[in-house]
């Protein structure tokens, strides 16, 4: 069955003067469950880890980037096997939960999960916690020599738009690419979760074996946030790259594991907030 | 103590000819967790629900409207205390640690966090079971005579953005505002994160003893969501305004609510996806 991200909807145009009916597309948003299972136990002891809102389309990269990400799993071969069950949707086409077997041999903290990791006992919950609690993950300083030039640089976002499917019909999604040293877009997805579309990147490349890659960047349509910085981290990208205003917290996580975070990228220019070396002048 | 909500920050600015060091302003994210806990308890029996990354200041709007808008509480009278606790971070010069103290005589049920409430034992996980599981907490269709002009509607973005103070400097926050039927800005709050920034205005509501309220409408910078329209009909507002697109979700629950739902409300024009009755022509 196709799967269908977008669909017609019946709307009112109102502007100053006339009102019109007319058909628009929209973005389609559906909860996706995550399951994980192990493979010697009945399939009714799979456990539920999260529902996320998303876009539906390639599933098993968001739940494998999810994973990762969120450091439940550590590799690709850490996932036994990766199924897609459930009912079908009558209007996406798509079912709606993942069910993940782990290797019984991979520990499992959940509690990650539930607790996140923004606290230690030292300073309580604050935004230098939130930090070393990920180089208590086991995340390290970034020293790849990747590095792009300027102009490159001023052409990505134009490159991305080019390659924005559903966006261009419905205005309604975030997109997440993967770029090279020449600034060539290499994979792009788009989710109505931001989160969702990097997830959706990072899950493809590892199930790919291509992960952490050190020679690309990955740019974002939006704004960046502490956790879009550490889904980069993790991932082990030397650059990150937004539209948008970054947050304090995503400025302090890319100067610590020495990531290149640019800002404000639209317009023919851009601000740089951390490691400005990897830009070519 | 002053709560800073941005801070100065030395960045490089890049355009396509030259390159100069500059002090820029960004918007600052810091964890913060919300507790639970009952008068009779020891304080260290207090239980951690949410970690949320946000701007701080109105945290105790935004923990009130966070438990209200997830069914935790039904209403203010629900909360006996609440307190902002824990260490005083450096940079913001807040603390990161609401606890709220629930009447004893309230149920709470925080299965409804955990597994949220996406699906239905008849189709499993999906945007209908998601819609249901809405009325299944307890929600009704919205009955409201709310009307606003089309000219009242037109003029709320510059409005809205006349009001926000941080964005200005930042670039780097959504923003979510009340309005009244003559277009007037009633409240408006900014955070990273755009469902905090609902949770704040309608936490500040329910705390001022102004909720449901049927007689305004609300207004956000970003795209609307499933999320954002699920804390609408729980609040009880007849209206949510967004400045973009809307997903499908949005608009069926919108629907299913008796909802009007505006869409890409800027440039002297909007869209209307639902209940175009409210707005007078």
């Amino acid at each position: 069955m196709i799967i269908n991200r977008h669909k017609n909807i019946q709307i009112t145009k109102f502007d100053d003067t006339k009102i019109t009916s007319a058909l628009d597309q929209v973005a389609i948003e559906e909860p996706l469950e995550i399951q994980l299972c192990s493979e010697t136990e009945a399939l009714s002891a799979a456990k539920s880890i999260s529902v996320t809102m998303r876009t539906p389309g390639h599933d098993k990269d968001l739940a494998t980037g999810f994973l990762f990400t969120e450091s439940i799993i550590r590799n690709a071969e850490d996932i036994k096997s990766i199924d897609i069950v459930g009912e079908t949707d009558q209007e996406s086409g798509s079912k709606n939960i993942v069910r993940v077997a782990i290797e019984p041999s991979v520990e499992i903290d959940l509690d990650t999960l539930t607790r996140h990791f923004y606290t230690t006992s030292s300073c309580g919950v604050c935004g230098k916690a939130s930090i070393e609690a990920i180089y208590n993950k086991g995340c390290q300083e970034i020293k790849s020599e990747f590095s792009i030039s300027r102009s490159a640089l001023i052409a990505l976002p134009e490159k991305l738009r080019a390659q924005q499917i559903i966006f261009g019909k419905t205005g309604g999604l975030h997109a997440a690419a993967l770029f090279d040293a020449h600034g060539e877009i290499i994979l792009v997805r788009e989710d109505v979760g931001r989160h969702n579309a990097v997830d959706k990147i990072i899950g493809a490349m590892l199930r790919r074996k291509k992960l952490p890659t050190s020679e690309m960047g990955i740019i974002v349509s939006g704004r960046t946030s502490f956790e879009l910085m550490q889904k980069t981290i993790v991932a082990g990208i030397p650059m990150l790259a937004a539209v948008s205003a970054p947050s304090s917290l995503a400025i302090a996580l890319a100067k610590k594991f020495n990531i290149t975070l640019v800002g404000f990228l639209r317009n023919n220019k851009f601000n740089v907030y951390s490691n400005s070396r990897r830009i070519n002048k």
